[in-house]
């Protein structure tokens, strides 16, 4: 689920307007941590790389927002030696840009210069025709954020502008004067549209996903009134355990008495937790499912996108719509 | 406020043994990831080589914690050459350990062949004698983390080893054989005890604690109860925002359409808020404050860590103990 | 022309076997410390995904050899979250890599745990069939280094082993027990076969290898005898100074003062250089050369590898083979 | 031996000036690739914290001059969070100061701006009054380059500017305006005057250094002229060598038949050579060198690091006092 639509749903919540209980995904820390962030410094180059054959080193980019997306674009373009700028509206996120190392800029104070113009606010009308005009020969503009509303394709469907499609997902816009701005997937999401995503990030999701929806359905009469929840720490932390084999990685354990001073189990949950998880005897059908994904991760033979989200919703259909609990 | 603490507070807090009401602090976001984050991240490389000159290029280092402090201490290192080890017991900040590109590991599999050691877990005991016994010669061992629980200084004071006071805050602990252990501040925290800390970054902390404490202060009678509260969001994007000049920082402002696009208001809070803030008409004062505080960062005049800490006290003292209010 | 190549020129001369005068393309710096480096930084990211969608983060890699091409290619994956292991065989090398924060190791220590194997060291035999035996399953195998000597690749095609094409320059290795390991290209460079190469780099090269023709046509009888040449260090200077428009740079100029005191023309050549550079009237015609590359690398727009190396080879052509001098 | 120094002895070389034989230091790459570059890396971030406690994040800094010195203090100024821009004079540098990631640019064009000045080019007066009237109030100015050339320090002694020593090594310059510019160390080296250096990468300068005099004392009569002479590539590389187990770095060795196809020996040199090694002895010289550099190892109190230097002792003591040469 996406941030914007996270909003979405809280504010139908709040106006007594949602007709069941639903779960935000988007804000538990799997999702937001690392397929926000990790997933989308792999894809932003990836995505790039595959449409344009750009070179990054050297290059100037303004990165349209800060929020884990954008800190996870900004940062893969720095480490390949790109010159990022930072736009934002949250002076929270904005000072963490700066403190990052990036300039935070208003957009009309850089967009002559750039090179490159990535959306990632969630927000629409980030990039306007009038930044559109005054942008130089040869920028590459496209959207990491929120489904296609954060550029104004629409003011490019105009009489004085041509169109030239170069290859699939990438339009040549041109200025009666002859300049060109590089348009990707016409400004809908670049890392769904032209990228693979990470199958292991995306298995993080996937998992956090199932238990999410399996939590929904298993859960006794009247626990979940017609609201928005958040999954409790300790599922995360599960989720996040059942994924570091694949880096070889070791956890340690808390002693008896470490736990103790802490005042935690030793199983965790290891943070604040105000949520209450069920029945646990799922965790080794979750395990399986698992398998399927870390198969998949492990060789990297995964062809595309379609594939994983057809796999995806697959398993949702078979929790959540058709009524059947797989597990049981 | 310290993490580790704030835990106290709660624990307390569920006892039923607060007998005011208090404020987690630590867990606003501009002290967790400002002053935790970006703090260490320039105290660790500060402390370590005043005490001890160390050069930071190709060292093999291992970070215990990779929480905000374990994440500003592991990526300065990183960042200077040294080759960094995480040890985590929550699967979720492991899991961010091994995507941001460090080995999660036991301590026991690297403590021989490492050549620094630090401690940023809030925990006890995460160093105990068993693992000083197995240092290599020459290994320094400090804490970042919590008061002076991380290492077990107190199963170094032993007969058979012995102590070498080299310089102020700087042990060498000698074994039998003659290998020696450099153990700063004897186990106390090193950023407070040996090294400088950013005023810019204190600032931060500091107007938000003296947000805090006026908040407290002028709540009407009942607001607030025995118990732990968090500041509003709205707020901590106020002392963000105070503090953007100082890096040349431009905001963005929503057009009248995004914000009404977003749910938002034009001024924010720009992120989920569950909090209520009173009067506003302290943001002048306020702004007085971080005056004094912008002029020393802006000139990095500021001698030591004793006078900030001095200054801050100063100011809560006025606000808080003695009953009296600056801004009235 | 590659390192390996060059090393073979020196043989050839010192053998007295070299018929021709001949110029170490690789060794001038805009060669070796771009295109090897630079190149490879981008290069290697782009090749490894779009053959097999890796994910980078938390990814052990080991990369033998760290020239150019292997400080390029380690450079990019530990900046995308791998863990990067080096091996090397020359001392200087070594040391930089433990300086720049990696773990010089041998290959038989880490074989077993490593994600990914790159050869970047411009020898044969680097990697084995009794390496290859001991990779764990899913590892991914490739060559940056020269030619298809460095991975033992015939080892492989052995009656025990299955082959299995997944796609276009991707093998499946299978072994008996199941086990596969990813060989890509066939152990043939990776760049050139399977990712773009970016055309700003390509440029610069292409142009220093044009400078050298040209020179090489130019010379007076005599000015070279049957020997291995580089080119003087004004002329990689002009290359390089052509190429900084591209990123809106602003090169300083010496005053005269300055210039005196360091005992430099202000027009360079900056560095020591030994050796001479004829007439100059050939700067307009190279500067027509190199809009025709801009005008491309401004846009983004090769389709591939292919059409830029007959460009090159095309101005080659009519340089030197055809004997005819396009500038005059 | 110091960059620009090195051009003077090539410059008297060139005028039949040189009345000895010399060795240019600074051109073998165990000085300039260690020493200029990971040196400055660590002391700049020393140097800056010890005198100003700065705080390095989001501020912006311009760096004069990229080559090794000024690659090093803009690496660890970036990696700490700085933003960097550079100046440079030769194009080459300049090049790749753009696909570093930074911004290229006169210095006129920021001095308005930024935070700090740092020169590195080995010039005289690339800082001069006009600029240091032109600074933001709080800018911080230093020396890593050569001598104290490169700021225009008399420039300031003027009466209408106020000194304020702050500090040792730090002075306050006074504008009528009341503006206050930070000068450290009155324009002398930075990293000799008011940072500690590892005493790991002096002494990889140092061996080699020792290495060089030795090979001159040892010269049987009419091998050097009076002339400058670079240290054969062998002996860096065993410079190297000595170095790596500090780093617990495992160098991986040539097969017979790997050696063959490269066409060198298995004990190296592993890079084209035109030097020969000779013998005899020199001990009173080396003496009296390993004085100044024990005394300068002693101020840098880590145990490890005077094992390091003991080490060392020990081997030259091998070398030159005992009359042994373990190279026969």
């Amino acid at each position: 689920m996406h941030t914007t639509k996270s909003y979405r749903l809280y504010q139908l919540s709040k106006a007594g307007r949602l007709c069941v209980p639903a779960m935000n995904i988007n804000d538990s820390v799997t999702k937001q941590k690392f397929d926000n962030l990790y997933c989308c410094r792999e894809s932003i180059l990836d995505g790039l790389k595959r449409l344009t054959d750009v070179m990054f080193g050297g290059k100037q980019v303004v990165v349209c927002g800060y929020g884990e997306v954008g800190k996870g674009c900004s940062a893969a373009l720095k480490a390949m030696g790109s010159i990022v700028y930072i736009t934002e509206v949250d002076p929270i996120c904005a000072l963490q840009a700066c403190m990052d190392c990036f300039r935070l800029v208003k957009l009309n104070d850089v967009i002559r210069q750039v090179d490159m113009v990535i959306t990632c606010t969630g927000n629409k009308n980030v990039v306007g025709r009038d930044y559109l005009d005054r942008m130089k020969n040869g920028c590459i503009v496209c959207n990491m954020g929120h489904s296609n509303t954060e550029i104004d394709v629409a003011s490019l469907r105009s009489p004085e502008l041509t169109w030239e499609r170069v290859r699939s997902q990438v339009d040549h816009v041109i200025w009666p004067d002859g300049k060109r701005i590089i348009l990707l997937a016409e400004g809908h999401l670049l890392n769904l549209s032209c990228s693979t995503v990470p199958t292991f990030i995306l298995s993080i999701t996937a998992t956090t996903q199932v238990y999410y929806f399996y939590n929904l359905y298993n859960a006794p009469e009247g626990r979940y009134n017609k609201d928005v929840y958040l999954l409790p720490k300790k599922m995360d932390e599960f989720v996040a355990g059942l994924h570091l084999p694949t880096f070889d990685a070791h956890l340690t354990e808390l002693t008896d008495e470490q736990a103790k001073y802490l005042g935690l189990t030793k199983t965790g949950p290891f943070k604040p937790n105000y949520y209450r998880w069920g029945n646990t005897h799922t965790h080794s059908h979750l395990k399986h499912i698992m398998h399927i994904y870390t198969v998949k991760a492990g060789m990297n033979m995964n062809s595309n996108v379609i594939w994983r989200s057809s796999m995806f919703l697959w398993l949702t259909v078979r929790v959540f719509i058709a009524g059947t609990n797989p597990w049981k």
